[in-house]
């Protein structure tokens, strides 16, 4: 049993910029499968269109953005939950005036950016 | 690419009293490792003790209760991040007056009780 609240953990820089990490749970805490992970996007800030092996699996906290494919943009919002497939390119948009915060729930081994 | 707000899943009971689940993601949606739900346990009721061979991963929306093992018990609140390892017994306890709402992350095959 491992037990945080979110507000304790660290937050972390990523490489792309706007957009910070807390990770919640991880091998470290014993998970042998995948991660849990709250992931902050400043406001206007985007992810760069990516792909990964992983699957995203999401629910939306707070804030206001989109999630943006090769073909659409796909408006979310707090209560959103997000299933992004494993190698489907997307990124994510802050389209608000406030932080997007989500938590993201993605299989080892869990990259943050590609 | 799958997204829906948790409020447009139909809330669904479970064998367990005072518990219901909305399914946010699961293999009808594509998800071939795990799934995400949504589980809400009514003030003051409780799961049962019980254990399985997925880990939950969890995050606390809203509410306050106790997750529980055979040796103690932790308390949980809005924004708990909940690592329950494999196999590991537990159960999920409302101390409040107003609902426990839980984002669940568990591999397939996820059974809500045991």
């Amino acid at each position: 049993m491992y037990i945080k609240n979110y507000r304790e953990l660290p937050i972390e820089e990523t490489e792309v910029e706007g957009l910070t990490v807390r990770w919640g749970i991880t091998a470290l805490e014993g998970a042998a499968n995948f991660s849990m992970r709250l992931l902050e996007l400043a406001p206007l800030k985007s992810t760069p269109l990516h792909q990964h092996e992983s699957e995203h699996e999401i629910f939306v906290l707070v804030g206001k953005g989109e999630v943006v494919t090769e073909d659409n943009a796909y408006p979310i919002r707090e209560g959103s939950v997000i299933f992004v497939a494993p190698n489907e390119v997307h990124c994510f948009r802050n389209t608000g005036a406030s932080a997007l915060r989500f938590v993201d729930a993605v299989m080892f081994p869990s990259e943050i950016t590609k």
